[in-house]
């Protein structure tokens, strides 16, 4: 492979263009004709695919249901809820002509749906019967991006799943803001191999009209921490407003209590950054488009034959076990032009067939995460690459972990943390119960809280920022 | 059930107020708060889910890969092929505000995506290694409708799948238009009970920028045309403006031959109208979200014990067998307030569990379609759901192909033409080869060129417009 074909920068040493480079090349993605927008090609689009399914299974099967709702919101309703309105106005698109005529009223591209679902909520409940309403709509949300498009992670249409719940009692709907950022981070675990740390964002970085947002976030190779999903518990702060009412068995009116959450594209984004190398994209087997790449190697007519016969083969039998995998017969291409090809788009298993494998009823394993090469016996093939594609989403898993792990720190003064923070750190310290002094260490370091984990309580220690009695040790880094 | 919870008009009697009532009172849609634009609630996307899953397969199994293309495109890009852009320009939303800035170019809607996914395949593609290249994309089409919603059938917003495919000969691409007609026809009529005539649109009618158009329409209780589905030839009208080149093997390059195609949830729109009856809602069975309801019927509470837990039983067996079942235990409601509620829903087969089928080791069977009831003995009962389900298919398959073969009548002169059009008839007629009479027939009396079949070829008439000699006899009707 050509220069040009690969990625032609290491990852440790150009980040961003490795990033860039990566998601191009393995064709995942373009770019749309319109700055800040893009294009995911079939490959891009499958593990999304994956990734959904993933999440449809686990979402019907806790009682929530999919819905449509339209693309065009009335700027009526998306300022009912001010604090909300005004968290979003500066990003939201406007639609103010169709055709030659102007509209009356302009109309805002979904930068998120809460304003639209809970007016219809609002007519579709009455009583007690009607609750609890689970709704799911898989959709896209607009938010113009003035910065560089970053494919995945800033763009300003982006695909994800809004979920938005009503119910009777506060408990319950907390209950459900907990359960599904548990569901988050078992997708994200088991189908993307990626860790990540839960809790609860701090009141400046909640999401605006929410009281709490849960979040779970990973830190990314360049040091950055990247927030791959919320559940908000609203509370009433919405039910209030959009009049989301029910009667109880007493015939009782009150307001409901209301949870939304969300997951977009950004996981396949995470997916690159922590599992890719400097040859390119490294795929987790649970979501890889093709698991199993199988090339066949010969020199001879007669070799090609036989050992294309063997390949075919082989491929029908992982089929059988629903294995995706695809035999590459392409002609004129050099098996090592294909196995850096495969490599590039992160294909987790190859399976190379050559004239002297076949000879002793073998063939070539060879891993991408890992890199490692044995040879394996054609008989009970089937259940060995069953096993390692397992093995190679385990092995990922456990790498990243062990990564997260060594990169979290502890520090208690503000030039540690500042240390800290160059060589890319996820930071513990602890702060006061000021909110001036979380501000003022974005403004000066342009770190932010990322989480408050379950046992951030620290009252023993002092502020990293103005030295008073500390409250809480979240999470710090900057962020994506 | 209320008068005021049921569907108040007769099908016969006013269709369009009785359409309304059911979309809305079954609960498979509400209007958004903008004028043209509806939400599907989970019953209604339920259906589309379905649809989707059966067309996903078979696009899978025939090579196509699913994408993604953002919703804004850029005016410069739509209007590039002239014919094209001409058709839409009418009906294009524009967005011309981010935040409160003003954008330097407008961007347009996506009323279609033909012209931003071929500025991107002729990036792609470069050689004859590339081709065919076939994917589909799952998205929404926005069009501004000034005319009043229609649930389904008119709304500015609305959910479809658009596949645009490129092929390096003239014969492939038309294999391909008529082959994705072919998988449209099996998919409507085996997952919608819906029977459709197929053949080409007119060159009046055809897609804008298409060579030509074909397309499988069906007949609906109120004498309308539904189109439900189109496939474009596009030959080389969009390759040449927007440069999709591929070289060949001798290395020559030569512009593409490429192929559109699209149906959206007006196929529920169309079920809805062709099977619904006074009562509301008749679900073909394997759209419908739930295919069985089981209501247990007791007067004592010792009964309420038994039948619940028969109840139970019975549905965790059809569950097995991937039935969607479900059972109504809501209390405080008689089973004669259940039986209206499920039939207005639409649900194929109802299962009702009483005191005395149960003494009999027995329940009843109650068929939405033709609202025939039987006695069934439990043992051996999940087979016969299974029977039952796919023969209440076929029975509404079978008596909507009679009703549209009732309804196609020929005529060899106008005055009869009028006629039969008042009776709401899809009617064959003789035309000559002059576009103008086809246009003039139109003007006189609102009915279009809906399909030209495969024997639609006549010679031997006259025009019922201008008495020349005939060249085609193609299907005309008034269309929604």
């Amino acid at each position: 492979m050509g220069k040009e074909i690969g990625i032609t920068v290491k990852k440790t040493e150009d980040f961003s263009e490795w990033y860039t480079q990566t998601v191009i090349k393995s064709e995942l993605v373009d770019y749309a004709p319109v700055k800040g927008l893009i294009v995911l090609r079939p490959d891009g689009y499958s593990i999304w695919e994956s990734i959904k399914s993933s999440l449809d299974t686990k979402f019907a099967a806790t009682g929530h249901r999919n819905g449509f709702l339209p693309t065009l919101i009335p700027e009526s309703l998306l300022s009912k809820e001010k604090d909300h309105f005004a968290g979003f106005n500066p990003e939201v698109f406007w639609v103010t002509k169709s055709g030659d005529g102007d509209l009356g009223d302009r109309l805002a591209l979904r930068p998120t749906s809460e304003t639209l679902a809970y007016t219809l909520f609002s007519k579709w409940i009455r009583s007690w019967r009607d609750l609890p309403l689970k709704i799911n709509f898989w959709n896209t949300a607009l938010r113009a991006e003035i910065k560089a498009t970053k494919p995945f992670l800033r763009t300003s249409e982006f695909l994800w799943q809004e979920g938005h719940t009503v119910h009777m009692d506060k408990e319950e709907a907390e209950k459900e803001v907990t359960d599904i950022l548990a569901l988050y981070k078992k997708t994200v675990e088991e189908e993307l191999a990626i860790p990540v740390i839960t809790g609860k964002k701090s009141e400046k970085e909640k999401f605006v009209g929410a009281v709490y947002t849960l979040t779970m976030e990973s830190l990314m190779p360049d040091g950055k921490a990247l927030q791959m999903g919320t559940s908000h518990f609203l509370g009433q702060n919405f039910s209030k407003p959009f009049d989301v009412k029910f009667a109880d068995k007493e015939n009782i009116e009150s307001y409901a209590w209301q949870t939304s959450w969300g997951v977009s594209w950004r996981l396949i984004g995470g997916m690159i950054m922590i599992h890719g190398d400097d040859k390119g994209l490294v795929l987790p087997p649970r979501v890889a488009p093709i698991q199993v790449i199988i090339i066949p190697i010969y020199y001879s007519d007669e070799d090609k034959e036989k050992i294309q016969k063997v390949s075919q083969e082989i491929e029908e039998k992982l089929k059988i076990e629903k294995i995706r995998v695809q035999v590459d017969n392409r002609e004129q291409l050099t098996p090592g032009f294909k196995f850096n090809d495969w490599e590039m788009k992160g294909i987790p298993l190859r399976i190379e067939i050559g004239p002297k494998d076949l000879e002793q009823n073998k063939v070539t394993f060879a891993r991408r995460h890992n890199r490692q090469k044995d040879d394996q016996e054609i008989e009970g093939l089937v259940n060995r690459v069953l096993t390692e594609l397992d093995k190679i989403h385990d092995d990922m898993f456990a790498d990243a972990g062990k990564i997260l792990e060594e990169k979290t720190v502890e520090v208690s003064n503000y030039d540690d943390f500042k240390t800290e923070l160059e060589k890319g750190r996820l930071i513990k310290a602890p702060i006061c119960n000021n909110p001036e002094c979380e501000e003022k260490i974005k403004e000066e370091t342009s770190a932010d809280v990322r989480v408050i984990t379950d046992d951030a309580e620290d009252t023993n220690s002092k502020c990293i920022k103005c030295s008073d009695q500390s409250v809480i040790k979240p999470l710090f880094a900057r962020g994506y």
